[in-house]
């Protein structure tokens, strides 16, 4: 029995989604404010970030890349070509460069600033740092957003997934932060269309689907957030 | 045949450093200042982060965790007890959380305020963002790293090192942030006793010895920096 702390729109916590999608795996799910900092969460997870895994009995498995190589060495081995993980070293030292490309910089100049502007502080109190969103914030993100747009549709050009020729975990990265902010209508699609194609692919998954349903409350999906052929 | 870009003061080079010497291999060093963006180190490796390693032909290895999990899967499991990371699932899973708790939290609370302003500022031009250091900044730091040192103290009491019963990555990460510094003498040691026995049985390890001679030109390394009774 597999249970996962996660938010429905923290980036870290869609990859995980993702990842269980594609290995064919359920799970119970919990939501987490982590900015409420519970201290009954606190507790599994020191750190305080999503997501946590609990695989039955035993410690919890916590954040994001600790998880996504648990899964991998507990599940990925038996997925046989459907391993979000390639089977070289180097092949491997690929995809994890992405997944922090996207994890870390993506997350750091892009998708945090938007998240947090836009979807957070709607529900965080004012000593949480709620209020109103910070529009230089949102600028920086909507500047950054399109080089590592160019970027996406310069390795899809060039690969068949992002990380090579299998989907893997820089494919699962790179789409779900693009999946939580493109519910807001952040992403430009129409100016970037090589990494909408590969996006298209990614998101026709069966494993995206669950997704797709995520609301915020107050917030509507952008037009095309639903949408396989946007 | 192994080439490691890096930074003598950067943690992220170091722990990989100590993880070389832990099994044994030599490497050819690369000093790179990654605040001057320099171009034939972006094609190596477009995120501009350090430690990258070459391991003969092929692609290069970009980022910490890369190149520590490239590490393992290609020379951990000839290494036998002196792999760095454990043999379990759970047990990696636990390394890796402290990993990331240390490269990512400790990192952005404690040393990344302290060696940018003490230490890359000396080096970096005005428009680098170079300049005098951030007081506000370092006291941040100051008063940060006593919590971490309360973790650090609170694990090594209930464990052989950090992450399990066997040195880890944990403990190599941990070291490697707290020992770039140590030698600008910002640890207060002697009011963590349990945290400084551990990292003095770190700190006397073989593999650890080459960061001892690292200087920074003119920055005198703190009184203890090289003390193995400190």
């Amino acid at each position: 029995m597999l249970n996962l702390y996660h938010h429905p729109f923290c980036p870290f916590s869609r990859c995980v989604r993702i990842a269980l999608g594609e290995y064919g795996l359920s799970a119970e799910f919990v939501e987490e404010r982590i900015w409420e900092r519970r201290r009954e969460f606190l507790i599994v997870n020191p750190a305080g970030t999503l997501p946590v895994l609990l695989d039955g009995e035993g410690p919890a498995i916590c954040g994001p890349r600790p998880v996504l190589e648990y899964l991998d060495e507990t599940r990925g081995a038996e997925a046989g070509a459907r391993r979000l993980l390639p089977d070289t070293a180097r092949g491997r030292a690929e995809v994890r460069r992405l997944l922090d490309w996207f994890d870390i910089r993506f997350h750091e100049e892009v998708s945090n600033y938007l998240l947090t502007e836009r979807v957070y502080k709607r529900f965080m109190t004012p000593e949480q740092g709620g209020g109103a969103p910070d529009s230089a914030a949102i600028r920086a993100a909507r500047a950054n957003i399109r080089y590592h747009l160019h970027y996406i549709g310069w390795l899809a050009g060039r690969r068949n997934w992002l990380g090579g020729d299998d989907l893997s975990y820089a494919d699962l990265s790179a789409a779900a932060h693009l999946s939580s902010i493109d519910y807001l209508g952040e992403v430009p699609w129409d100016e970037f269309e090589p990494a909408k194609a590969w996006y298209a692919r990614v998101k026709s998954r069966p494993s995206f689907r669950p997704l797709l349903v995520d609301q915020i409350a107050g917030v509507a999906p952008s037009r095309t957030y639903v949408d396989l052929d946007f």
